[in-house]
This record gives C-alpha cells, sequence and structure tokens, in this order.
C-alpha cells in the first residue's frame, strides 16, 4: 500500500517535523503541502533541513489543494480544523495535530479555548487504554497535545491501577519548539539561552483538562491536576515530573510492577532499569518515551517521570503511530526509537 | 572598616564566585586562597575569568595559611569544615559554604551524609525569621544549600502564615554549576545540551532535610517535602516550583497579601507584580531573588515560584550577604541585585 | 561629581546593559529612560532583571524629555542619532551607541548604511593610538560596533608594529544578543540552540568599513579585511579569529613581543599566558577583553584571537569607559574586568 | 544481503552514532560489540538513547570476540587500529574511524601523532575526485576526520578548478561532542555552555596534514593551511569557514558554476540556493553536507562556508556511506539527508 498525504500548515513545527517523518515513511508519497501567509514560497526557504523537499511550492490550504489524497495532516491554528475536515468528505484519514477535537467536554473547550466546540474525534495516544481499538480503521484522529502525551504516559497506570489519590501534581519542561515558530520576544534565544521560566502557571495552560480527561478515564473519576509548564533552554524536549499520594499499602515493588505491566508490550515506552532516570537526550528526534517511577516514603508520594520529544511522540510521531494504525500499518512503521545522542 | 579574607577551596565553582565578589566588596581585601589537588598554581590557569587574581598561587588548605585573617570562608567538600574551624580559634568569622553545620538533627545529617554530626551553626539565610538577629556578631555562619535557598524563600511565608497543609511538593531546575567542576562523564557540555534530567529523585536529595528543617520551623510543625531537582541545560539557576495544598478560605487575595508583606522590607528579595513569573536569566550573576505566587483553585493548590543563581544568592552571595551582617555591615554592601541579561 | 545621565532606547538589549552599569556607577545618577513604542510602560515590564528600576516609567524620545542631563546616551536605530543630538546642546555629553558618526568616509557611510553621512565624532575605543587624546573633555562619543572592538584590540598592535601584511581574514562569533531584541524567526531560540550559521558573509556586513577604517589608521596604509560574523548558540560574547600574513622576519617572539607592549598599560586589555586561549565566558558581563596572539610558521600566518561580551565592552561597557575619560573621571570606575562564569 | 557487523569501541560517541545508524540500516545486522574499560557492562547504562540495544553486553575488544563477522568498524584511540586489523584477516572490512591509516606521509603521522606510521587506507569520502574508485570492493577504509571532511567538501573544488591561491584560512566551530566522551574539566556543561573558545591554534591540530594532503591532492600542488579549530555551545555539528585569494579572473559566476558543477551529482551534498548560507541545524543527525561559497571583490577572496554533523557526516555517517560503496550496496542506503531540526 502506499499512501499519498497532503500537509497543511507544511511551514510550521510541526508541519516541518511530520514531513522529516513522512520523508523516510516506506508506505507514504508525500502530495500537497499548504500554508497560509507563506503560501506560494518553497518550502527550503523556510524548512532548510528538509533539503530533498527543498523545491516543493507551498499551495494555500483550500479544499480543491488538499483533494486527492488518502490522508491529510493538519497542522492548523486552533478552531480551523474542523472546517477543512468537513471538506475533505468521509473516506480521507485525517489527522488533527491541533486542538479542535480532543476534548469531550464542551465547557471545557469553551473556557480553555473561547471557541464553540467541534466535537470529538479519536485519541491518537494508542497507550491508552481502548486507544487502539478506537484508532483502528477510524477516519479521523485527533493527535494528543505534547504535555498531555508525556504527563497521561506517565500516570495512568498508576490511576489505573488505582495506586495514588486522586490529586496529581505536575511540573513540566518543554522545549522552545513546542511555543511554536511565530516569532515573539520572549522566545528570541537571547531570552531563552540560559534561563528557565514558568508560564501558565496556577492551571491556565490550554492542556490542563486534556491531561485530566485523559487520567480520570484511566482512574474511573474525577482527577485534578496542577499543572506547571515551564520553558527550558532546548528546542525540543519534555521532560514531565508527575507525584500523587500513594495510597495505603503501595510499596516500590507495587509502583515497579505495575508499571513494568503498564508498557510490557508497548514498542515505544521505554520502562528504565531501576535507579536510572530519563533524560530528554535520549529520545531526541525519536518516537520514544522514556519512562521511570518511584515511591517516596518519606513524602508519601508516588513520583513518576517521562521524557518525550515533543515534536515527535508528542505531535508528528504521534500522529504518524496513529495513521499506522488507522490505515492497518505495522504500528511502529517509519518511526525510530532511537534518539539522537549526544 | 577593612576586612582580610581567605578562602579555602578557591579552584572550584563556589570559590571562584566568592572571589568575584569579594574582587568588588569594598571593605574587603582578599587575602590567601587555598587549594587541595591544585596548592600550588595560579589562580589564572584554573579561573580564567579571575584575570585580576590570575597571579595568585593556591597554598595548601592548612591552619598556618588561613591565620591571620578576619574572616575565613570554607568552600571544602563536606565533612571537613570542623576540623578547619577549630584550628581557627574563637575570634575568627568563619563562613562554611558547605553542609556541616546546617542541619540540627543528627540524625538527619547521618542518614544523608553518613558522618558524624559536626553540630549547628547559625544559618546564613537572612530572610528567613529570626536568621539576622542569630546572624548579628557570630563568628560562626552556616551557608545554606541552593536548592534550600530557593525553595525557603519560595515556602516559608505560606507556611508561616498558615495558608498550606503540610505536605509541600517541590520541582527545581538547576544550572549545571551546582554540581560542582569535578569532570563526571554526565556532566559533559555534550550531555547537558538539549537535554533536561532528573536525579536524587524519591527524597533522596541530601537537600530534602534542610528544606523540611526551615519549612517546619516557619510552621511550627513537621512538614514533609516531596523533592524533585532537575538538571537543566545551562550553566546557572535554580527555578523552584513550590505547592501546597491551600487550606480552607484561602484566596488569591491572601495569598498575595501574605507575600507581600513577607517580603516588603527584603533588599533581595522581589515579588513581582501580578501576572508576572520569574526567569532564572533575570538574576543572573546576582543576588537577587525573583518571587511570584498564585492560587489555583482548581487543584486547590498554592503554587510559588522563585529564582536565584544557584553559584550567587545560592551560595557565595549569600555568604557574603551573611557575612556583612555578622560584621555589623550594610547588608547589601558589595552585592548586586541585577542579573546579567539577556 | 555626580553626574546625572538620560538614556534614549531604554528597552533594547544595548540600553538594559547599559543601565545595568550605570545602576552601580558611583558617580552617576539615572535621569530619563525613553523608548519608542515602548514609551508609556514601565522598565520592569521589558526588562525584568533591572528590578531596581522597575517602576520607572519610560517617556517618549524627545529633546523635552532628555534635556537637563549631563550625559546622554543614545541606543537608537542607525540614523536617527544627528537629529537628536542637535537639539541638546554642545555642552551636553552626548554618548551614541548606534553607528551614526563612527565612519569618517561619508562614501562607506552610504554604501552600508543607505543614507546621508551625519559625520564623524571621537571614537570610544580608548586602547586605540591617539583615542584617549581625543575623547578626553570630548562631548560627542561614538562608540564602536561590537565586531570592531574585538577585530581592532586583536589585530592593531599588530599592524602599528608592522607584522603582518595588508591584508585580514576575520571570522568571528557572536552570541545572539548581538542582533537585537526585535523578534525575527531566525533569531528564535528554537532556531540558534544548537546551531551555528553564518551572515553578512562575503565584505557585506556593516562593520565591516569600520575595522578597515581602525586597522588602516594604525597600518598607515589600506588594509583589506575579508570578515565573517556567525551567530553563535550563546546570548552574548563574541570571539574573533584573526588572521593576517606575517612579514619576513616575524617570529613567536616578536608577535609576543609585540602584544605585551601594546596591552602592558590597559586596564582592560588582559593577554593570556602564553599557551592559554581566550573564551568568552571568561569575559561575560565584564569590560574585559582577553586577547592571545600566535605565529604558524607553516602557514605563515600570525593568528591573533580576542574575546568580549558584545553588550558590555562592545557597546555598553566601552561607553562608560569612554564617559568616564571624557568627563574626567577614572577610566575604570564602575567597571568590572571579572566576567561572570562559570 | 544481510552484512554482519562488529563494533569496537561501542561505549564512545562515534560507536553509539554509528549504532543508531546500523540500527535502522536495511541491509546490516549488529553483531558482537566491544569496549575497552566498560566491557561486561550493558549497553543501556553507557548509551541511553540506544533502548532496542539496552541489554546487549559489551565484550572486551579482542580477536576473537571481533571474528565472525562481515564488517568490522573500528572505534579506538588512535594507534591501536593496526593490531587489530591485521587480525581479522583479508576478507573482513575493515573500517577505521580513527586516524591511523589517513595520512600518506610519514614524516606528518609521527610529527601529529608521535607514533610509528601504520600505512595508508583507502580514504572513506567519496565525494572526493577518484574516491569512490579506491573505494569499490575494498576491504579497508580510513574513515575522514570530521573538520577534514567539512573543509575539504568545502574547498576542494575551487583547488580543482583552479580559482584560488594556494594559502587557505579556515575557522571550524565544532559541537563539543567532537572532543569525545572522556570526562574533562574543560569539557563540563558548565564550562562549555554560553562559551566559544579555541583551540589547537597555530597549526597544531591533528586534522591539519589530513586537510593539506585533501586539498593539495585536488590542487595538484602543495596548498598550506591556516587552521583555527573552536569549541561551540551544542553538542554537535561543524561549520567551517574556509576562504582563500581568488586568481585574476575568478567572478561570482564562476564560483557558483563550479560549486554547482563539483556538487550536481552528490546525494549528501546540497548546495544552498544563492543568498542562503548554511546552519548546522539543518543537517543535525543526518548525514547531509550543506554548502554555499561567495566571491567578496573587495578582499579579494573565495569564502566557502560548509555545514556537517561531526558524528554523522563526519564519522560514522561517513563511515556507513564508505561501508555501502565498498559492499557494493546502494551509497544512501540507511542514510537520512534530512537533519532533526529545529
Amino acid at each position: 500500500m502506499t499512501v499519498r498525504a497532503a500537509v497543511a500548515g507544511a511551514s510550521g513545527y510541526a508541519g516541518g517535523e511530520l514531513l522529516r517523518l513522512l520523508a523516510v515513511h516506506p508506505e507514504v508519497e508525500i502530495g500537497t503541502l499548504t500554508a497560509h501567509s507563506n503560501a506560494g514560497e518553497r518550502l527550503g526557504a523556510l524548512q532548510p533541513h528538509l533539503a530533498p523537499l527543498a523545491d516543493r511550492v507551498l499551495a494555500p490550504t483550500t479544499a480543491e489543494s488538499l483533494a486527492g489524497h488518502d490522508v491529510v495532516f493538519l497542522a492548523l491554528p486552533h478552531g480551523q480544523s474542523a472546517a477543512v475536515a468537513e471538506q475533505l468528505g468521509p473516506d480521507v484519514l485525517v489527522v488533527d495535530m491541533g486542538a479542535d477535537f480532543r476534548l469531550k467536554d464542551a465547557a471545557d473547550w469553551e473556557k480553555f479555548y473561547g471557541s464553540a466546540h467541534a466535537g470529538t474525534w479519536p485519541y491518537g495516544l494508542p497507550e491508552l487504554p481502548g486507544a487502539r481499538a478506537a484508532l483502528a480503521g477510524t477516519k479521523r484522529i485527533a493527535v494528543p497535545g505534547c504535555y498531555p502525551t508525556a504527563v497521561s504516559l506517565a500516570l495512568f497506570p498508576a490511576y489505573a491501577a488505582g495506586l495514588v489519590e486522586d490529586e496529581a501534581v505536575v511540573v513540566a519542561a518543554s522545549g522552545t519548539s513546542g511555543a511554536g515558530k511565530a516569532a515573539k520576544p520572549h522566545l528570541l534565544g537571547s531570552e531563552v539561552m540560559g534561563s528557565m521560566s514558568p508560564y501558565g502557571v496556577g492551571g491556565s495552560h490550554r492542556h490542563t483538562p486534556e491531561m485530566i480527561q485523559n487520567l480520570s478515564a484511566a482512574a474511573g473519576n474525577r482527577i485534578t491536576v496542577s499543572f506547571t509548564p515551564t520553558l527550558a533552554p532546548m528546542p525540543r524536549g519534555i521532560l514531565a515530573t508527575c507525584s500523587a499520594k500513594a495510597r495505603p499499602d503501595v510499596t516500590a515493588e507495587s509502583v515497579r510492577a505495575t508499571y513494568e505491566k503498564a508498557f510490557a508490550d508497548e514498542p515505544f515506552v521505554h520502562l528504565l532499569p531501576e535507579g536510572r532516570w530519563p533524560a530528554t537526550a535520549s529520545v531526541y528526534g525519536s518516537n520514544a518515551v522514556h519512562v521511570q517511577a518511584a515511591h517516596d516514603p518519606a513524602s508519601g508520594r508516588v513520583v513518576v517521570i517521562s521524557a518525550i520529544d515533543n515534536l515527535t511522540k508528542g505531535t508528528a510521531g504521534g500522529a504518524v503511530q496513529s495513521m499506522n494504525i488507522a490505515l492497518g500499518l505495522p504500528e511502529e512503521l517509519g518511526l525510530s526509537t532511537i534518539g539522537v545522542a549526544p
């Protein structure tokens, strides 16, 4: 099977990462690439690392330009995916890398995104309970946010197994590519190099309800998450430090056993040997997730830390992994589990 | 008053930072500099940024070499300060930048440091309740650890005012200089650039009991701290993200009022305007502490974030500030509150 | 003497660095701060590291707002200084940190800056032959560009002593703050971290004629410079690697002797001991210049490398140093020679 | 064809990068991995990014452990390859990633490496004139050094076409992985982040004679190279800025035409469109070489800049590319031309 794929929003970081992956995917042929303000330009001027595609001219993002493909990836600003998806017809696989179809609760959507709720599509985090079944054969995929990917994979086993109480605390450090390619003063290299800084403190980050949705589903009841994202001086990567109060009788052994079981058959999740902890460098540019968990008896908490590449497993790699499942291809096709390190 | 100061351990990062500060301190004359394996070398070969002191030859760390000074700063590996201090006599101001005299509880010391408890000296974090009184006129100062400095300043007002419950969760990111100058493979530039990684997870970091000691004193009862330190790709700086469950009736206003009151007269602590958050770059190379606090009603937690330079306020700057108090000098003398940014 | 100083352009990187230095200058009182699009805002929102000045409100850049000061520093886009300076009167010391009054040759100015030549002011690089005499008592100072500072200090001794041929080759690496604070996509942290890239290749960088002017003056005849600037993944610093073909009979000893003599009495230039080479970290945030020179007999070239902080010695520190001379103050007043390292 | 490959020196950076590439090479099966001081350990403890190989145990580097493979890659300290290669027999393809068999001139070897010359093997830089013919079917390959790869590819077309004079000037910036994984104080993250520094100035770097050998071969006469390597604050990448005096009648057009012709059919070399310059980020983790050339009439020089990943095209990728040629496989097999950016 050769799949013809279009990418709407090819000039941004998510679109660029997706093209890096699709260019080596053995069953994908890259079709139309579109952009908004950059339509008409050559890709090489915007994504110089994509040299083999340098001469591709960006089309405007229209139903016409996206027609005639088996898969259409949407890397658009939130709120724009529904209108495009409607025009693509029910037989095209539409993979939305934006937020529009992630949240089930319309009130959450309206509160955090400030527009009308578009609906909910099968959720592209295959490692969550039940996710693969929902993705198999689907024509619509909502790719998770980068932080919810890292946090949900770290904590869902603890919630599914009943190891921890309902209140989670998450502090995550992200590389700057998570903030996108739009030029803003606080994202200048001069500002971010040598500096750590938080943002969206106090539960205001848009990824918060998505984490809550995933963890509540795993737990079977409503979880709260105190989420603090921080900007780290690196281009890529998320390190999520997650914890919750251990329930009685939880031990280091029961924590370890829970995580070993949860990830035993996962091709992309690597539970590290005991005593070793994740580093974002180890997953740089790969679809791998490195995880470690510990029980801290003195504070009474279970601490779980995960590392992902926010652009790969956190966005474009997760999109390809989910596409593979939806199309019936081997889930790992075209995806690496080895980071570019050091 | 001109104070003659010696520095034991001048070849490391703490010693180098101290010398950077002492070189511009208007009341200090730099005397003997000592080292262990580097004794006999010129300082310029080891600390090339200290050009005005480049020709100073490092003496061995002995009672003789350190004699004849008004102040002796000890930047030694833990466990070595007591023996040196004893030989210096009771009239010399000894400022220990190591851990030896920080902890009051001998069992804590033995558990985390694995040697016999040496005792407790007045604690060099002047902003803590009662600390200035203990430092005034003292001849012995225990300079706090870098993480306890950042975390205690972030959380003690909340505990002193009874805003939060007894269980704190702290995730802190530190620049690599916090790990010292000894060459270890995991601290190579190739390993740390582009990477975030945790260490000492699960309550095993040696700074944990020190934080608990400080916060418990502020609260008046035993506090637990779940502490996760992470290594960030930057040479300096600590960003501490601290939270605890809010007590009933706590509001954004009561949190703000508590922190405004706590830091109103503090020369080095800058409570940021509402809506703005600390960045480590803003305090780079300075003795300033930037702090912001928020109440997150959805998760029920108070979140407080502080930024310091681990080598300045977190080590050498805190040492100079405490020395100033002990000697009756103006507390701010020789110390900057403006970071080197961008 | 207390000097009242205004800063026009206080919201940018040059203005911010200048304020960091002026805030600790013992003879300066900071007066009006102005901005263009940021007029009306508080400085703290734009320069969070300048906490002691956080509540200062930025005035518009007008003759009125700048009146009543002893010194006015101009950190404006090129082409704007002449109009402002004219309105300030001949008794005010005007220190232009822009390019407007650096070049003597009107044709050079027009070619590289595309506007009419405004004239030439005494050049604020005191270490050059004759510069201090021109600066003493002057009311107008043209602060050099950052690259010309690093390159001229590296090469003028070799040209003044006749050690090298007329064709110099310079490759310099600069931190990103040299490119300013305006948000441009190629200066995003995501783009610059982990990357080295050249720009202005082939002699097109505006600092090229300024270097040629300085080196030609030292040599007494016209020098050519092949100049390639590169952007390095760091916020500050310039490392300039400069070379030219050695004249006959030049030896390692004659090179060393020339540089020792040239910098023997310079308070800010540190000629490193033989065998050691500059690093930008050693001068971070300081007004120091670290220099080393070598003779490579195999290639027949003299290689000289200098390191400066582009914002300090390369801009704001050089401005303060020159102001000190113009006002008859000690040249080193308020300036550090110790970098913030590591 | 499935090729069974052993890697001697699997715990270092070159060995780790090679394994990252071999793990996705469709015709390679990874056999024995060896180490020296780390023999007996699991690879996962030393190369955590190589998760799929984490449980591989490192063997000692002996003839026995390396026996039974079709290809043996040597990533050993210089001076050790000859003894190992002799024991492997003439039918095994031995790919030496060290320096031992690169230099033709025994005197050069002895001067720069201080030991007896081992000989010369076919040189693994396929883009050089005649190189592919020498590599086809060979059983011995000397992989070039990282700097000579970047510099030779930048300048050989100019020398082969007679565009420039015999004296080249090269300043190159390298990521820290080029300095290896041995823990040395000056390579600590604290030292390298935020800093640019030169080393091996004045022609003393061991890669200098290798560049001279390659460029002299292209020119047909002896070339001199003034080479200054600098350490940049990034883990990977080399940016080489190379120039030489243009011969009479050289123009921008003749330079462009020469480079277009030289690289027209090269699968890994991407000559950028006019006006755009290489950035190391664009080739991060890939085997691509980005090149641009310019003629600067004012200084009379041709400037050519190349960017490579020092570990990929500069070491392990070049090794795989050359192996492919030696074995008769498609030259691009298993190698990417798209960098991991941003």
